[in-house]
């Protein structure tokens, strides 16, 4: 596949307003409608530096013949799947769920409760049943009706103990339970079918190793059942940790684009800080699409904010040093909106950035950026990556039901310290650059040290050390405990 | 998934002839037109009783724009992929191969150049490289560049040594010896990319466990790395086996099919000796076709030559049973053609039984019997079925590329104790029947037991006791030979 070639544009944007769309998620959106949006100027020499699959969803091959009311790529299905019930019926909702069996969620299943209530999996309207999940194994996409395709990489499915299988018996809906004990939602028409966890762990992870994170935490002490069936959610999934204003929804964000008279979306799946390589990318990005006639492309800086395994930076410091990166005037507010996707990570590379790509569809992203080995980490018992750091992008560049999104992949960033400054690292003078690795970072910031020049912005980076020195008291509180 | 209810048919076609199709492969095929194929007559009741994809490829179907000389169904990607060399160009090819450094094939990689040299596995036109190998790991199947898609489950690949690797160098070519040594094929245009066994076990078997036959004896002691390319085979396959009359390629089952005016094509696949719940079903299955107004339909009994794992019966004690079942008169010489596939096993299930379809929608079967359980075996250290035996039916009923091909998956059979003979199994009255396993009859043969009067035909029950008696003597031999 192609390589997109993406040079270093050292003109930053320089913001005009420093407004950060998240902290008003409350004001109605404006409806931008594009009744006959412009068509893109397309030159062929810029067209050809990116892969084959750039332009869909380019207005002029939009079907004339249905009625349009934004310029946004269609979510999987053609609608989103919303599973929250009105505001009405939730009474009603609520009643009906004490006189059901229920099943309790643990904290991972009511992040894919609230991903299904929201439509990021979209054309699902609930926990797989078995077809569902047969064909999310072997063939990582469901077959819809009417013979079309949507990718569906990761299998989301609910698991139940043998006890809570017994309980159910012959009932065809079932409650579920948050954590706090409180009904969530009613799943209906419900399916049980056995939960055969290796055969799920292999085929999705490409390995059953011990140590995989999602594994030990959902998959080993999880039932061995799984339950599928229709979810009608009773209201609006929050987590009250003082984020729940960056969660937009899918439905919410294609508002966001529309009142913005987004032409373009490209979004940037992430769970680590924004370093100024990162910010060079995204910033690439917007400059190339704009040449290629686009005229208000938007950054959907998405965070990963469900399930991270314990070595990942956590959610609440990563929001705050995004903040401060937009602040610093490294990204721009103007055409950058930041917000959380609820999913869980699975670790699960090539298999899992599918459903990263999938899902930023369904909330109206019609390019992609995915960098080297997406959603990869180590072996847990070997010495080398999980995944070929390739395949993440050639995997999701064969991907079917993704032919519609396009798939920028790009060059490896690093410091060049000649330029003293985040830039695309070129080989032909690799002794020029420092490849600055998560791990590395973390000993920056943990020691104090600081990163080189131009690494990160100053705001974002004093966010990291302030974290990892508050964890390092933490520990010191904990010795100190522990050697009382 | 509907399940075709077959019931069963007392009334064995009386066989005017016991001649064996194969006994006969150098006989010029005369080819049988169908310009204007006539139309099955279909009658609603009937076509209810097949699952979905039923009537596919009827004549009436087919393209009218392009002149036909078969009615049969088109191989996968349109053409057969035949890469045996023209005989003009075997001198050249023999002088080219001492120019080139070569690959020593193992006994699986040489079925596997078979099975690719005949085109089984068309559009494959070799080895994969990878990209076709990360769709097959991931999709289970390839995208064509017209943007149509052919199933493709398991992975065809060749695993080379790093001295191999280092060997071949900046070289585009390579020889392939077969295990006697001498030149088998040429490699071209080659790609090298490296084979992660864990992964590749993983998402084809679902399991990692040790045991798995396949893994053991072609995986696990391969090399590291794997190539792909263009094979050009210099001359067809042969064993000198005494059962190469068995190997009719897809193109002479083509157009043997065509000489006795095949309008449906009825493939079995199988690794174990007929009995008469076999013959059951497909005389049963050849009685529906008519029904539904297929003229001609043709049993293809279609057994695996390639590796199996140690217990399973060989090859040639079971192509004797299968003669005989012919011509004992249990199946019709006259609709029913005997060969060998030659492909290896690979134990793998849902994900091998889209290869057996897949292979023989090639060969020119538009219908596809599918039992419980396909590719399906003893967990390798646990104890229970590997797979769900459900899932390969449900599996192959949604596979992509297989939309085509009409799948039969058919009612378990036992012996009915009441009625003397093997009957589809009824619930309702289980206590009446008897399941006869592999295991069970594999006892019965070595104890040289007879099973229950209809479970086999007497000259194929024969071929097995003697052939478990010969097991035995030669135990005896090497016991007496230890104990000296």
């Amino acid at each position: 596949m192609a390589m997109a070639i993406l040079s270093f544009n050292p003109t930053l944007s320089s913001p005009s307003s420093l407004s950060f769309l998240t902290k008003h998620p409350q004001r109605v959106p404006h409806f931008a409608f594009f009744p006959s949006a412009p068509t893109p100027h397309t030159s062929p020499s810029s067209l050809s530096l990116f892969p084959k699959r750039i332009m869909h969803n380019s207005p002029s091959s939009r079907d004339p013949h249905v009625t349009r009311t934004s310029a946004l790529i269609d979510p999987d299905g053609g609608a989103l799947a919303e599973l929250v019930a009105p505001p009405s019926e939730r009474d009603a909702l609520r009643q009906e769920t004490s006189t059901l069996p229920s099943i309790s969620l643990k904290q991972i299943d009511l992040e894919w409760v609230h991903v299904l209530s929201e439509g990021w999996a979209s054309p699902l309207r609930g926990f797989m049943r078995e077809n569902e999940y047969l064909q999310c194994l072997h063939f990582n996409c469901l077959k819809m009706e009417d013979g079309s395709v949507v990718n569906m990489s990761l299998p989301i499915v609910l698991a139940i103990t043998d006890r809570e299988k017994e309980a159910i018996g012959a009932n065809e809906s079932v409650t579920l339970l948050g954590p706090s004990g409180s009904a969530v939602a009613i799943l209906r028409r419900i399916e049980i079918y056995p939960h055969n966890k290796e055969e799920r762990i292999a085929r999705t992870w490409g390995c059953t190793a011990p140590g995989l994170p999602y594994v030990e935490e959902a998959i080993t002490p999880a039932g061995n059942w799984l339950i599928g069936g229709d979810l009608q959610v009773i209201e609006p999934i929050k987590y009250n940790d003082g984020l729940d204003h960056y969660r937009l929804s899918p439905h919410q964000l294609r508002d966001e684009f529309d009142k913005r008279e987004a032409d373009a979306v490209f979004a940037f799946q992430l769970r680590n800080p924004v370093h100024n390589g990162h910010a060079l990318l995204m910033n690439d990005t917007r400059r190339r699409l704009l040449e290629m006639g686009y005229k208000n492309p938007i950054l959907l800086l998405h965070p990963l904010g469900g399930f991270v395994k314990a070595d990942d930076v956590p959610l609440d410091v990563r929001m705050e040093q995004h903040k401060k990166v937009l602040e610093d005037g490294v990204l721009d507010p103007e055409t950058t909106i930041v917000a959380i996707f609820p999913s869980p990570m699975h670790y699960a590379g090539p298999t899992e950035v599918q459903w990263h790509a999938k899902a930023r569809i369904n909330a109206g992203a019609n390019f992609y950026i995915v960098g080297r080995d997406p959603a990869g980490m180590g072996h847990p018992t070997e010495k080398r990556d999980l995944y070929n750091p390739d395949h993440g992008k050639k995997v999701l560049s064969m991907a079917p039901g993704l032919e519609k999104l396009n798939i920028l992949p790009f060059k490896v960033a690093a410091y060049d310290q000649v330029a003293k400054k985040m830039a695309f690292f070129e080989p032909s003078r690799s002794q020029d650059f420092l490849f600055i690795s998560g791990t590395k970072m973390r000993n920056f910031a943990k020691s104090g040290e600081n990163p080189p020049d131009g690494f990160m912005c100053p705001g974002g980076w004093k966010v990291l050390v302030d974290y990892y020195n508050s964890l390092q008291s933490e520990e010191n509180v904990v010795k100190a405990t522990v050697g009382a």
